[in-house]
């Protein structure tokens, strides 16, 4: 399901905040803050991503030449148990907000709901943030930190960040233009070790039918860049494109793999998390679209609806993805 | 933010499909479905929330006389980690799909995102569904079932049950004009026994909000419907907006001192859960607006965004509360 947008959503500012090991990775002078301190002042990784999320959220708006009076909607997402990083961040914001679950296609989510109601007329700015920690997140979903269980050559290593956006119906700029909603796509994946090969077959299928919708070719894009896939993500989404058809290699991104270092910094697959995708748009891509190193993107934030209460009782991972086409200029 | 929306939204088509407990239980003659078995035909207290989510999703679309095809977004929201009851029942819709968090107040959520964008015009047809199951909620929130543990009087009981309407653009009503986002409030209610406390503040802040916005008194409404407050919330809840001028107690119900006989049942302060108020308003009202025994309603689904792990660290138990307004006519 594609929406073009009738009415011009700008994304006004963006702002990111990211780890130490994040601050050390190639992306290390696009980002808003790095902080050396993994716990950011607080006494429990829980309570540190959401300080995180707040301060991003404060630090977007405030990027924006906005108060947080002016902004109508906060939609924000992270993968920790019951929102808990998105929903004790949200707190003190202390204005109207819409809690998301699509794991780390958070940020996707959040951006095209957001962008649907500015559009509409119900909303002059909205706030959308996705968040997620390192430890926090290994902790929930698979082994004590405190085990050193050696990793999966397949694992993807959780980012420790936060991006945020501010989307607004006056501004310059970029332009959100369009948004693909993504079906639930489950392969029978089962390895809670690989998330790339539980997301891939979704970021495959709402990549074709953002094309299909919009009867475009790949070309039209000068970049399309997944969240979070990974190098085994990757590679299985552009086979997975090329049985349809669909060539993408030319513009093929993942921030998963943009974030860290792969050969210096012992990340095995790529970056992943919910604040993976949305921290490397909200510094590197917001950036390239700002000065025109990028013109049109296709921005996918990935998704593995990862329950370790479901794999427990032998379910499979089901992925999911939703699009997003941001554009500098309105034609 | 309270937005009125421009163009009609009617709910076409509400169904309910309930656990043994609630089929004993006073509504019992308006619900779709009661199951006599706790597991819905599954293995898991987890299969059988996805499995109660689906067929209830099934069944609304069935009686708006539509495919699955006709439904352009899915909105689903549940308690469960990483929204597993939500994930895997939608997973075989094949749908667009937005998941929530909202604890409990996810109907709200719900039909506020999904009635806005029917009144924009991004889509026709929505589908929306919020899901509880009391075995995988409480072992999820309190204490292993198999433990027997004591409960306090001011516990309420978690609803096993899943409601879900489809909105339209065309339809001749029950209509939805308007909703009002609620923030979070937090007062520092730190009792997990006692969700009722922790989610009152945040259903006066939101009826307050709404009125405010509109300009209208209480007695606009036939009925003021809060989610899952129980006797405990309901009594807060009076208080604090006769504290603020505000007098509802002419119009005041709510879906958790509905769904239970408080006397016969056992279930202390009364129904919780996201699908308390999902599956009384899918039953109960929405067969009242039908036939016009209600004219003007104000729903709201009530949230406590309790997280295991945050309260285990110390904090407290934010809530969070969506108004919508349901008007059988259009004035």
């Amino acid at each position: 399901m594609t929406n073009e947008l009738k009415n011009p959503v700008s994304i006004i500012s963006a702002a990111s905040i990211v780890g130490p090991k994040e601050g050390e990775g190639p992306l290390r002078e696009h980002f808003d803050e790095i902080s050396d301190d993994i716990l950011f002042g607080k006494d429990t990784w829980e309570k540190a991503e959401s300080e995180l999320m707040r301060r991003t959220c404060e630090k977007a708006v405030q990027k924006a030449n906005l108060s947080l009076n002016d902004i109508n909607y906060v939609f924000a997402g992270d993968l920790l148990n019951q929102d808990a990083g998105s929903v004790y961040g949200a707190r003190s914001l202390n204005r109207p907000f819409f809690g998301l679950f699509g794991a780390c296609s958070a940020m996707g989510e959040a951006m095209s709901l957001a962008a649907m109601l500015i559009s509409g007329g119900f909303a002059k700015n909205i706030l959308a943030s996705a968040s997620s920690h390192f430890c926090s997140v290994e902790k929930t979903f698979r082994f004590p930190l405190e085990l050193g269980t050696q990793r999966a050559p397949t694992a993807s290593w959780t980012v420790t960040g936060d991006g945020a956006v501010v989307l607004s119906s006056s501004g310059n700029g970029p332009f959100i233009t369009s948004c693909t909603t993504g079906t639930i796509v489950d392969k029978g994946q089962k390895d809670v070790n690989n998330m790339g090969a539980a997301m891939a077959p979704a970021a495959a299928d709402v990549i074709k039918q953002h094309l299909k919708d919009l009867n475009r070719k790949p070309d039209y894009y000068d970049v399309i860049a997944t969240g979070d896939l990974g190098i085994i993500g990757q590679t299985l989404l552009l086979q997975l494109l090329e049985q349809e058809g669909i060539d993408i290699k030319n513009q093929h991104e993942d921030c998963g793999l943009l974030i860290f270092d792969r050969e210096k910094q012992d990340v095995h697959a790529g970056g992943s998390g919910c604040g993976c995708s949305a921290s490397v748009f909200a510094s590197y891509y917001y950036k390239k679209l700002i000065i025109g190193e990028i013109n049109k993107m296709l921005f996918i934030p990935t998704g593995a609806l990862h329950s370790v209460i479901a794999i427990g009782q032998g379910e499979s991972i089901p992925g999911i993805a939703h699009a997003v086409a941001i554009e500098r200029t309105l034609s």
